[in-house]
């Protein structure tokens, strides 16, 4: 088929001519002498990146699961009680794997639609007089129904009971996208990964560590060695890495942080606010809702749209793939045939949401939903030129 | 500023990924011995891309304009005559180009938003009575405008008077876009560029010359070496060319018609035809007119918009282009400030017209036209959701 | 500088333009309905790769390194005996790995320079009356020394003791250039990596598992949960990942797959001995030698060159870094400083080695090492003159 | 066949992965508002390049023979007398053009090996009392012969003999590669082209014009319109151009300046003569000659070399391409199979040009010459490694 291929997915993201070029080259020794001049400065920016200023982020060619389980294999012991909650697929997942490494997990569930709890994380880790729980896991932003969470409440509940346990973040598809702000919100683990808000390929767990955590890594803890923070911290200081680094995807990570910092990174925040905000006009518009339960919830980083009763979300993300190039998120799990996804994260502006919600419509409309034609489009475009542009917030 | 920019200039057109890859190539030996194991394939396609069977196309490193000039100093002389229309910037600079060779042009001034006059081409051929016009020039395709004329029926007139006349057709913004038929119209020279319909860089004049204006070239007519049909004639017989070609453009080349001989050069006139008309709708429901001034005129690859008396379309095309990363085409010469110009031709899809569309009502909005917002884009979707898709349409 | 710099290390290798290409497109949705179609081919081609028949080829977005651990992870279980041998960097890194894991490691130390010590590995399972040792480990071909040793006649010995060990095999620079026969030898479990013999960048662990070792997985095994088949079966299955997987490394994989099959598997292996073979005539003629002990033990993909008492091998790689644009491979641990290393592997020709030839000949006589300017060189042109082509000995 | 293909003719050239990338974007607007933003700096720095101060350099979407069209088309008239002179194939062609365009052109015909025959230049000028000469001309690369020719020394003649004629230089395979001074040495056009020292694809013609000759422009002189320079001169004032421009290779362009300037330009020569220098010493060591007939007329770009009596230089190169993968540039008309090129200008560093040589040996022993395996290279060695480094020199 011709012309371009629409992706609004929540990841992978869009990738930028800057990024793909930078990715582009030949290959390169990664024992040259000179490759700590290029890996330095990445490492010391990637802790902007995280606004942490204290520990040390780690890069592994692996993926967001990776990340987590580098986090898990690090800073627990087999046995040990962390607390979390379910709200979505992705909670769901790492839930999962914490319980597959022997942890004592206890979740939360929660209705899909909603985030952490941080009420009921008060009352269990205000319960927990003995500190047993040594972590406590948000996700940040659930990529599954769009929801997401406030991780700066959840440390001020910790703070405030005087409770040590560690705070795991799973910010995958919100870090450099929402804001985040690590030491601020003492948060000690942050998971991410190379294809949502650094707008790279697959293939980087990209995992920011507080300095305590660092320090109080339990000994033996579990087996590792790819994941291994010591073997990192060791070579990693020098420039270096304890094996073959995937380095085409560190220089698309230097050209990726390269644009977030021109952009400045609260201006990318706020960019990716305004823009989902066009896409909720829409759906309003539509006369449809968000699976986030509640306003507060919102994620600014992925929409997921419920199509009216005795429809099915695949038939629009079906055609809207096959008949018109526009790749959309599935429902995953629970909201599977219930609800499609609208990604607006990475490397976004306007026209290209307005893409999508128009291609939403074609879609929407071989599928039979009932809706007036253009009026999502109308109202995000009417948004958009009410509220002027990103760079004029940033000038703010 | 952050995402994809939007390309929806009448050329340079959106250029496919499998193009650009083909052209991302180490330079390479245009006089190596297997050079014209590409090449001989290459020039054969080429000749049906203008549907030529006898005759030969003509690839100079130059653009549409060298094509131009190619057909002017290889098949006429100083001082012969020629028939030609005016009516757009395109046709206005072939005619300009004529008169500075030294022609003899009778050039009709026809209304911006027509296209060649036939009736007057009539006249004026029928009184040419001792055969002094040696040429009659069609612009097929008037992309300031929007226009499209019929060459078909030119062709006609000059059969039925039996005129001897060369028939000589600008195609840069029609050819592979728009239905042309070189060999069955009787065209003698069609000119056309890479960065149109082919969907290259800028960069190639490619022009198909008919069999029988190759056998009545003037001698020894205009001095020309850079564009001089023998050398081009005796070198590419064997695969090889007069002086260095620009090899990678000749690769995109041949991805490019690969793929439009895979959609099948009727289907990619077709999706152009439909694609447009998605276009036309929605400029008729934003309350809008077209430059073209009657619906036979309407070009399929190109839409100039008229804005309401009052407005300035330069300002909706500097904010589209500022604000919105959007290229729109500008108004040129007599309609420069009075419309703005959405190219809908080469690699395009239904997503890419309604995100065209969707920024100039953003633009549009920003300039303060009045207009519903998302109307238009609403026709386009109702009228691409109610005709099926291409392949629907060429699976006919 | 100036040029292109030349990459001469054992991995990353060069990687072919096909292969860049295929890699260098916009992301995609790896949840998309047609995405098997993809990938499903490309499992069935790998398990091709690896001449394996039953069982199952797993891609990890990792590394190397990674698909060892994945081995560990999947198919032994805590104290397990292995029985292993150490010759170098890297089968010294294996052994620490699983000693990390808590296995009983029985890692015989070799000298450097030779191989895995079958007789010795005879002795020890023959006796293991009691089979005790779970997995034997051979590193085919050490990275580290430009060493390859005899897996088949492990197989043998194995085979002739009853003995029921699994074969874990390091085949990460030696498989797609040196003979590997999975199935045929009875390797168990075959790790490799995606920047060595498949010509991409640094990102995938690919691991080859015999049917064997996947039907006798040990519950529960070591937590994990990256780099569990049991995930990986389940989904690939289908043509899908448990996570996010590398697409653009995926489709470059594709892409290094089909030129590796349209050139012959056995043609890969031949073209790789013929051009290591003209490297080892150039040692010899510069009056140097290998690491490697014994003709048996040469490496096809890399030669470890020791340079002459008095010399510091690290001055010939710096100079040719700094100086001359070209990587060659340090010596690491034992023999730091005493070699370096040329790698010739991956997408190589003739020109390629003599380039690298040339560019350490420059850099030996700026480090003042003894030899006559164009010797290996000239040896090297008058072994490639009088063997024929690659293609040559493919056609026999 | 694996493994990346040598490119050793005399242009194209060796493109930089920067160039590569540069141009390897989505199409642009070459109307839009910014675009002078790109092109005004370009415009000044190409005149550095030049090292031209008065005057201006035009771009033209063409090759080098639309340059030396278009300096002829505005520069001189119909049947205007221009002095030239013969001595390989490129000075040939252009003498030929300017022919065929109705000028009275006295050509000398010099022996194929020497340069432009500076005293019968000065005898012809002295003896033309009327100052009918318009236009000297001087190749001053042969690329056909490898023979560099004294530019300024012509002009010292024009000057003594204050002799008014412009003075033409083809400069396709020298600037940016081999010193050239177009306002210290009172060159009126200088014509280049993109795929030599300015390392891009072929496509653009780049014609330097001095002051002078812009100021005394004929009138009419030949008709022209798509070499015009008056369209030229009005429209890149203001940073565009008459008609679509090769937006891609302007991109390149600008990369290339980039790449040149940081290196600065007289250390750019100094490497070319320092590479070149080392190509020669190989060609003696082998026993065999160049075409240039004496060391003044060496080339710094390319060498063309000379096989024995009883050979055809033609197998070399079929060889060399075939078998071996490099391409090597062949003798045309009169030295047709006597000699071989080597090119080694544009991108290129010490590694490059010993794996020319390498593979050069390669095949000449495959065609039987006599030589001593390694010689060349090893000369080639030694040379470079007793004079240290491009940058070395260039810090002098």
């Amino acid at each position: 088929m011709s012309g371009f291929k629409g992706l609004a997915v929540p990841g992978p993201t869009n990738m930028p001519f800057e990024v793909r070029q930078a990715m582009d080259v030949a290959l390169e020794d990664h024992r040259a002498p000179d490759f700590p001049e290029f890996t330095l400065p990445l490492f010391a920016d990637l802790k902007k990146a995280f606004k942490l200023e204290n520990g040390q982020v780690f890069i592994f060619p692996s993926s967001g699961t990776g990340g987590w389980e580098s986090a898990v294999a690090n800073l627990l012991s087999p046995g040990d009680k962390v607390l979390a909650s379910i709200f979505g697929q992705f909670s769901y997942l790492w839930v999962d794997m914490c319980q597959r490494f022997g942890l004592d997990v206890d979740a939360i569930d929660c209705e899909w639609g909603t985030g952490a709890p941080v009420e009921l994380y008060e009352q269990k880790l205000a319960a927990d007089k003995e500190h047993k729980i040594k972590a406590v896991l948000v996700t940040q932003n659930e990529t599954a129904t769009g929801v997401t969470s406030d991780v700066k409440a959840v440390r001020e509940v910790l703070d405030s009971l005087g409770h040590p346990a560690l705070l795991f973040v799973d910010g995958v598809s919100s870090i450099c996208s929402i804001e985040f702000r690590q030491e601020e919100w003492g948060v000690d683990v942050a998971v991410s990964g190379s294809q949502k808000g650094f707008m790279l390929p697959t293939g980087l767990g990209i995992v920011g560590v507080s300095q305590k955590a660092l320090d109080q890594r339990p000994k033996p803890g579990f087996p590792k060695c790819f994941f291994d923070f010591d073997d990192m911290i060791k070579t990693n200081k020098d420039g270096y890495f304890p094996y073959t680094p995937a380095t085409t995807l560190l220089r698309g990570l230097r050209a990726s942080l390269d644009m977030i910092f021109e952009e400045g990174l609260e201006n990318v925040w706020a960019r990716h606010h305004r823009l989902a905000e066009g896409c909720r006009r829409a759906v309003d518009a539509w006369g449809l809702t968000l699976c986030a339960k509640e306003p507060k919830w919102n994620s600014d980083t992925v929409s997921a749209i419920v199509v009216p009763e005795g429809y099915n979300a695949n038939d629009v993300i079906q055609t809207a793939y096959k008949k018109y190039d526009l790749s959309l998120g599935a429902g995953l799990s629970k909201v599977a045939g219930k609800v499609y996804r609208i990604g607006h994260l990475g490397y976004m502006n306007e026209i290209m949401v307005l893409q999508s919600l128009a291609g939403a419509e074609l879609a929407m409309r071989d599928a039979g939903i009932p809706f007036e034609s253009g009026s999502g489009v109308g109202a995000a475009v009417e948004y958009y030129a009410s509220t002027g542009q990103t760079t004029a917030l940033a000038a703010e």
